[in-house]
């Protein structure tokens, strides 16, 4: 295992530390229990508290500023945050109009935040599920299917809801028709390894490629031999296609998603791909999201995300955003 | 060779098209010869122009825009840019000012970069030569030190003094001393895959790490075996602390940058180790710069820079920069 590590128990700690000396104007590090904050709390506004398993960085912690999200919970590499967690981190950030949680659909953060909404009975509180993925309809890790690159619109979109005053039932609203209108799918050419572990997730031939993968690299839809780039963005949008089902003249976002280890290169020769499939389609890309900013370690491999837009997400897509891994 | 790409001759035009694509609003290509400008040039300024072998993205043709470059010259994968690229990228910016161009110390981009000066006897240009690697004195592919992720420093300080209205003596003479005082030095823990040869550019055993290693997978210092995260931090600060021989006190800029391959998690902890140490030893890091900035394409690793500031340097890092890949 070829990381960069001293203690494996130190390296989320160090990490997030790490995070936040980086950027200290914009975030703080609650160390236990583990979430980072905005260092200026919104007042007067919904709290948006998002949080997941480590490993996917810069999602959730990255994401964490004016514009986005209040609060993120980082779990252990893989792994759900824990419910003092989730709490912890919403009573922080609460304003006085209530908290929104954006919750990826894996059976374990379902479970833990579900514990803490239990707790939570004191503090008003709603949630929208992330099920974007539609690689696969269950999963081992999920029933229905999982939350994956999607999150990112979904946070940001919501996130400038939250900003310029919506209340908590709209907002959830808004992050749930955000989720309805986009669409999922990643492919991968190369495992990851969990620091914990030590080996890798999954065993994957040099010629093989897993189409549909999780972002924990579960099993996806099929185990294919590697094809040309623009077979794979085929089959990647083929099915997002087929569930958004858009009319001709729709405009849409477009987010190449990098697992990790695959270079930008390759992720903008996938954006020229896509953009020019997504044309023939009749579709008008109008805004664009190229990046590793859903990831799995380092996996090699990437994900297309589409989210169907419209004048007022396109709005909220363009407000600004001041978070260490996403600004405009 | 698990890439995302069609044909290869077809990868660095089409991903040049999806950074286009990606960022219109900040940045047009030039298809043949090939280089990157901004949408909307410089008025009455110094333009600057860096440039290199593709496939250290996102630089440089992610750092084109306000506050940063006026265009770059992207060669093929780890080759040098021809001269007619530059000549051309240098006739698109011209402003009126004057020329800046920003070249790594590679020998062949020094030549390639030699005859395009010769042919620009018309107009008024200098050059600022990057040589921050401290990990050797002379490479296979160097007489002198080699240039590496300090080159984002001196194209972001320089490109806010042009920007602010420097001549282009003062341009030159800033970039001659950023570039002084700005020491690096990397590890790679794998290696990487150019697109054409399809083949490692080197062989590494599991338990081995190269210290020193150039950003085209050329030989470094050592070859050691794997060591925890905080020794690699005290290997790679000790040549550029004894290069910089900064008084205690001194502030500096710290940019730990990831060759590719390396999760966020890892740099992110690697920063938090690094501002351990540079704290230890009286430095204050008044400024961080963590990520995938100056990469060998999917190489797994990391760099370590540090640039000593003074009040012109940390005002000339904090001045608005809005480019595909920095932006603040």
């Amino acid at each position: 295992m070829k990381k960069f590590l001293s203690q494996v128990d130190d390296l989320i700690p160090d990490s997030l530390q790490g995070l936040a000396l980086a950027h200290e104007a914009i975030v703080q590090l609650n160390a236990e229990p583990a979430f980072v904050h905005r260092r200026v709390h919104k007042q007067d506004r919904v709290a948006l508290v998002s949080g997941g398993g480590s490993g996917h960085e810069p999602l959730h912690v990255g994401y964490v500023g004016a514009g986005m999200l209040d609060a993120a919970c980082p779990g252990q590499v893989f792994t759900s945050p824990t419910p003092d967690q989730w709490m912890a981190a919403a009573h922080a950030v609460n304003a006085g109009h209530g908290v929104l949680f954006i919750v990826k659909n894996y059976a374990g953060d379902r479970l833990n935040f579900q514990m803490a909404s239990d707790m939570l009975d004191d503090l008003d509180h709603l949630m929208v599920v992330v099920d974007d993925d539609v690689a696969i309809e269950h999963s081992p890790h999920s029933t229905g299917r999982r939350g994956v690159a999607g999150t990112l619109v979904v946070e940001k979109m919501v996130g400038a809801a939250a900003e310029a005053g919506a209340e908590l039932y709209e907002c959830k609203a808004l992050g749930d028709r955000v989720n309805g209108a986009t669409a999922s799918m990643g492919v991968a050419f190369t495992s990851c390894i969990v620091p914990e572990s030590g080996v890798a997730t999954f065993e994957i031939g040099e010629q093989e490629m897993e189409l549909g993968v999780g972002i924990h690299g579960e099993p996806g839809r099929q185990r294919l031999p590697l094809a040309p780039a623009r077979e794979i963005v085929d089959l990647l949008l083929a099915p997002i296609l087929k569930d958004l089902q858009l009319a001709r003249g729709r405009e849409v976002l477009l987010h190449v998603n990098g697992l990790g280890g695959t270079p930008l290169m390759e992720l903008y020769l996938l954006n020229h791909l896509a953009r020019r499939r997504l044309t023939d389609e009749g579709l008008v890309v109008a805004r664009t999201l190229v990046g590793n900013h859903t990831t799995s370690l380092e996996m090699a491999g990437a994900s297309l995300t589409l989210t169907a837009l419209d004048d007022e997400l396109k709005a909220l897509w363009d407000a600004p955003v001041l978070t260490p891994s996403l600004r405009w």
